[in-house]
């Protein structure tokens, strides 16, 4: 077994976990390299994360289809399972092959892959564009609108929630369009299929786009959205199910009079 | 071929409409009977349905597996698709077999099958009512609401969006969980896969349960919900796309500011 | 100073703090009597109050214009102040002069009164009642839905918050309507000005009216709501701003990254 | 009278209707000035305006305390009142006096003014920001959001209805406060008294600042709003309520189950 270490030098301790990692990783011989998540490279057949879900989304699309394990600080993540208080077991549970996988789908526009979401805006800084939607080149509607979310499960807990989306179940082969402030009370969150191609058209203006918070392109005027061919692979070495960090993290459900 | 004719005595305009129709299926020699809503049996191979929505939810779950086609009067349905001055095209599209069918998944309690929705909430008059839902016989949270909506994609343009859920398009193998008014900021619908077993339980009150809009039972402390074997078969004999009738009769996406 | 003690032998706890309270009236020389909450009487200047927020609502209608102090059981109310830690504080402050208070406005229709709302919905059981909405008067649409809810500011936050509405700052001359899972896209949180006389009315069915929670009428065709002459008058022993309320209750703009 | 006439050169019809306005103006043997949207002067006692709500709110703005009637085209607008073919009666009803005003609350921050609303975003390009929201000097809470806006009750059918906001009667002492895409499901659109102060400030990032729409200002650390001295004075020629306009521009509280 190949170990990939990833780290990113803006988290505040990375060093002391990159240290402690590491150290564990030479005293039980395990062949390993670390990299700077602005420059990993394809080594290894495992890849632990030092870092939060943004992080973590860049190093699970960039070694898609081997498994990623996020240790973090402190907090939970929707991604980053490990804390960092529990490295030792973490690696462990790795070597021992006692962990889980799980496989998450990502979206892919030309070159650009997203495990979260595509967002599409206007290009100049105005506040609204016109987009034209299309599933599978069937005309949906226009919004007048902010931008557009396309996202995927593992997404729907990221911007789509913010803009109104539903939450859904990680497995689920689905994606969800959240228009965001539409200039209508007529649209709502739409869930499809995953096999659907989505295709963003605008009249006036250019399209911005943005593959998980990063902006991807030159501005476009039309852009089509498809499931890619690669999943991430997300390690977990808890049984923490997703309802679990849904409770955790978002207080799933917990009524105020209840606390 | 046989065909079933069901109508709704309810409906205004139900006897213009019937007798044009088995006029015509007189006038092409095919065997057909014609039943009451609240008298159906099972003898044909297709079924026409005079009335609304609500009466072709019952026509589609009393006739699952085989193809029903919802005549109606005047305004699109989301399920009927057939306008009251189409009966001819249709009924020999039909006969043609130039029609499409499509599937949709329907969800089962016991003995009740429910083609849009089971609403469950407190049997009592009381406003809100404390829901423990678990899935697949894991905890998933609490909720103190007026009732909690368990919605097939069907089902999604219903009840399920008045209580601020998505939609859901047709075909998608999954269910909704839309809690209504919940007693709390920190809940949104949740879209999980359609093999998932909901199940809902109560402490210190009973729940009431409707399926498609119709109690069904006694009063109960727990209910299971899963997806029934049984699908529904829609038959339709425009082209008309989910979409299109999104935007008709939800004005999906199309601003006040461009009428 | 005379002073009433409510209490609700509901609220477990109830009776330790009611003895503790009488405890320290009585070294104080306090004249004071203490009432059940089903048998409140207008004796005296000033009321405290054992229980929740359900029990303060009905005393703060019940001594409109007089002073009224919540003490409840170690969780935050929105509308009860002092903790049950700090009675003998609470009894001082108010002998004292030092409390603020707050007037509420409050709804009345008939002989009802409301602090928090009026709830109006279908008086069968049916899910769905089409109400018409009038304002002084004046036609300003229909509804097909579950229920409207008429809130006072101080009613935002609790059955108008959990079916969508804003929040209302306390002092606000405003009432707000508030659909109840409407059967369209285009309704949203109204808000009017106080003086506003609301009328709803309905043409099938028959309406139930709740005010605060509790059935107030025989069902009935048509109801008018309008500001009472009536204030409720909240004391206040701690400089708690209405938004630390927020902040600490509902967890008000609080990300779930920053816990 | 002395009358001002604004136009807007970018509304296709424009030249048209200005033509026919000054032509029964002359026939009238009124005083009157004509200007471009760009370059308005303050002479007159009465302003016409010809164009959709962006002119008419830039207008109003301009033309605070005297009379401003919008003259639009086919499409009612909320704020333009008068359509391109009542054009003779309004100027009748107008030289009569028998037209109506309403007085409506503007925001001021500096020398900036805003009939419907500020809009407070990062400065950078990036998605997110943090805004500590103060009012009065107190403060509420933070949000980790794309945007707050601060809108008044004109501005309600705005962009804060596109973010989610209630709608609030025009006439209301009222501002609303809406979060856009907040990173939370703790945050909810808070009205409060016209009267209050409101202050956004940032910690890590500058904030940009748009009144109506127009960015106002370089990138700023904080922004302090409150209500204006001034205030916009809409001219009305029918006696169309505000409640007509949301149903007949937003087919308020209109189901699609009875189109």
């Amino acid at each position: 077994m190949k170990i990939n270490v990833v780290f990113n030098k803006e988290i505040p301790a990375y060093s002391d976990i990159l240290e402690k990692l590491e150290e564990i990783l030479i005293k039980r011989h395990i062949e390993f390299q670390s990299f700077d998540i602005d420059n990993m490279q394809k080594n290894g057949d495992f890849t632990f994360v030092i870092g939060g879900d943004g992080t973590l989304l860049k190093s699970a699309r960039f070694y898609a289809g081997t498994p990623v394990l996020g240790i973090n600080l402190g907090r939970l993540g929707f991604l980053a399972q490990a804390g960092a208080d529990e490295i030792e077991r973490a690696v462990d549970t790795v070597l021992n092959g006692k962990y889980s996988t799980e496989e998450r789908i990502m979206l892919e526009s030309g070159s650009s892959l997203a495990l979260n979401d595509f967002v599409i805006k206007g290009c100049m800084s105005s506040r609204t564009s016109k987009f034209y939607l299309e599933i599978n080149d069937k005309f949906v509607c226009d919004y007048i609108a902010d931008g557009l979310i396309i996202s995927t499960p593992t997404g729907s807990t990221a911007y789509g929630l913010s803009a109104g989306g539903p939450v859904l179940y990680p497995s689920l082969e689905a994606l969800v369009i959240v228009p965001v402030c539409p200039h209508t009370l007529n649209a709502r969150p739409l869930v499809v299929p995953s096999e659907e191609k989505i295709t963003i058209k605008t009249s006036d203006k250019l399209l911005s786009v943005a593959a998980d918070g990063l902006d991807t392109t030159e501005c476009v005027k039309e852009i089509s959205i498809k499931k890619s061919a690669k999943k991430a692979l997300l390690a977990f070495i808890n049984d923490d199910s997703f309802y679990s960090v849904l409770r955790n993290k978002l207080h799933w459900g917990i009524s105020p009079d209840l606390k």
